[in-house]
């Protein structure tokens, strides 16, 4: 019983639906903003509420580090930690380890990896990443899988695609032997606290999705738990992205995410393997594109009938003074922005549109102050979240493509 | 018809009443968050609205130099730029002046200093400090005063007080001819936005206090404007002090300020200084003792009969993981917090101690995630202005000396 997936309208290749994990009903399709160590950077946990966020994002490989899995389930998993009662991803451990780790070391059995911290060493392997998962007690957890770097050739995108689909099935014998271990599972027989035993707020939306998955099956059934998410890989190979997602489909997982994209290839490639992928993706499972994108490139994906994605964007952009609006991009730290009066974006209803200038937002970057961090970071996320609003909006309304146009950015001046 | 202030309690020396500016009515004694740069480093407006602050500091010395006040003042004042509609206090420049710059050159006309930021040229004067802070347009202004080092000899102090007293009367001169630029009175005959113009939160409350003080007058009476408040100085010396008092009060203000103080001497000395010189102030003005202090010192001060109080401490303490509790001080950085799941303060109802752990608190200031600034400041702005609430409730119920003792932080073990 780990998590329900309805498609309630399809409109061409897109569809919007909804997801239902232990600590929330998620609407899809849903753009999930990045919390990497616990914490959207510089937002708190209420603004994320506020803003409509159903499920946030974290790593692996950094909360392993710190502060430590041992940590996050003793506080009852990354839920009661971070006191967020809604619903967490986590990624497998396995893209932060390929892209932070130059000296990284992998072998059929795993990856011996150094910390970018301390340069200490450590092992990521099929089943530690599961072990790890488990621990931070996230609703989605992820394969590890390797993430083949761009450009490579067809002998190395083969053999890495297949270590994957090695890595895959270890990843779900693991997961299959240990997953009533996750923390916030009473059935796990360890000691727990977190949401509920610390009172955080939306305790009852957590108890209530969670009896709602309870209810759905007979008395004594399953109580609620994690899943796992495959991760087809292949490279910029479409038949070796086709070969991916049989072999592991054929493993079986309740979702299946397109990984080893947005590596630095060209973006039209980018979409082509999308479109291609997504193909041999079992239509009444969720479909998740890791790592995108722009504001038109969700919808697009979206549109493509891509049912989950995360993309560090509109958070790093934010603390760099990017920020994402219906008239185009902004960037705030212009000189001709000091003594603008306006809303950020006229078109926004978020509250920093609601509030503040672009004369007072490009003083307090300009000024290095952190609220321009805050700011920007939650008018980008509100941006992301309702252009998410809007595709699902428009799926069930069948406007796609009149939409999908209008929320093209136009250049900046 | 600049402010009103209303003693409503007296119990031994503490009172408690209501300071009634043209932005807000202000519960005194009262202690004002800084926001040097127009921002309460990381606090979003709406936040320190929820936390109760009623009045904000803004340093005119920081202003001058980013954004500038012909910025600011074009967006209606701090009050537009910053889109906070409650009250605001700014300095004189002369402190930061002081204090930042070890190139000054003092002359009887006024202080040539260099920008901390790019070591350009500048001059601040009486007048020119009182320009830039009507151009700024905060409730309550600061006469331009010499902030005399520690340690003095009594030569240097006398001098540097008498050279004040000049100043106070330049400032105060220069103030009634000008009070009318403010650029939030519409009798300026400036172009003004801000607030209102703009749309921001909290319009009505704007207009409603400026409303309450324009009906306070005749029919066509004065608009509500700024206030100018005066600067007692004379170093560590009871005796010149007094004069200073005397002088300051000769010239005439509607309230008066302590300065010079914190710079080094000894607590106990600071207390004494305070002490006598309050003796020396009308009782009938408000009493702003400028830069302090600890929880405890607001506290004793408030109760010696201060009405005003500012300090840098509970938000730059909060930057560096020192948190003010109902336990005493907690360094959020120490490995024994690691894993410690209750809230930060069990005695404190702010939001931060609602939602999250010290565990949690202590991983985000460990791993530099931004939001350990933005939730420690919540935690200790909460802190400060509940521990002046529960000062003006005391006075009110005459309970002030069980209450004293009862805040003590327990020492650290």
């Amino acid at each position: 019983m780990p998590i329900e997936f309805r498609i309630e309208t399809a409109r061409g290749t897109a569809r919007a639906g909804r997801l239902l994990t232990p600590h929330a009903e998620i609407e899809t399709p849903v753009f999930m903003p990045v919390g990497t160590l616990a914490s959207v950077k510089g937002i708190a946990q209420d603004t994320l509420e506020e803003l409509g966020a159903q499920i946030i994002l974290g790593n692996t490989y950094h909360l392993y580090l710190r502060p430590g899995v041992e940590t996050v389930r003793r506080m009852g998993g990354l839920h009661g930690f971070m006191a967020w009662p809604r619903a967490i991803l986590t990624d497998s451990g396995g893209f932060q380890v390929f892209s932070l780790n130059e000296l990284r070391k992998v072998t059929e059995e795993g990856v011996t990896f150094r910390s970018h911290l301390d340069g200490s060493s450590h092992f990521f392997s099929p089943e530690s990443s599961m072990e790890a998962q488990i621990g931070l007690g996230a609703d989605i957890i992820m394969a590890f899988d390797e993430c083949t770097e761009f450009p490579a050739d067809r002998e190395r995108m083969r053999a890495s695609m297949e270590m994957t689909a090695r890595w895959a099935a270890r990843s779900k014998k693991y997961f299959e032997e240990h997953k009533h271990e996750v923390p916030w599972n009473a059935g796990s027989g360890k000691n727990h606290v977190g949401t509920a035993a610390f009172g955080c707020a939306g305790e009852r939306e957590v108890a209530g999705a969670a009896a709602e998955l309870r209810s759905a099956g007979p008395p004594g059934a399953a109580v609620p738990t994690q899943s796992l998410f495959g991760i087809v890989q292949g490279g910029m190979d479409r038949e070796l992205r086709r070969e991916s997602a049989l072999r592991t489909i054929e493993i079986g997982f309740p979702g299946y995410a397109i990984g080893g994209l947005s590596v630095g290839e060209p973006r039209e490639l980018t979409r082509e393997i999308v479109e291609s992928t997504l193909e041999h993706l079992p239509a009444d499972k969720p479909r998740y594109l890791m790592g995108v994108g722009t504001p038109e490139e969700i919808v697009e994906y979206a549109n493509l009938g891509v049912d989950m994605m995360d993309c560090v964007l509109p958070t790093r952009a934010a603390r760099h003074g990017l920020l994402f609006t219906s008239e185009g991009k902004v960037s705030i730290k212009q000189a001709r922005y000091a003594q603008d009066q306006g809303p950020l974006d006229p078109g926004c209803g978020c509250r920093v549109c609601q509030r503040y200038s672009r004369a007072y937002l490009r003083h307090l970057y300009a000024s290095n102050e952190v609220l321009a961090q805050v700011l920007n970071t939650i008018h980008n996320l509100s941006f992301y979240l309702d252009t998410m609003r809007r595709v699902r909006h428009s799926i069930r309304l069948g406007e796609e493509s009149r939409f999908s146009s209008s929320v093209r950015s136009r250049p900046e001046p």
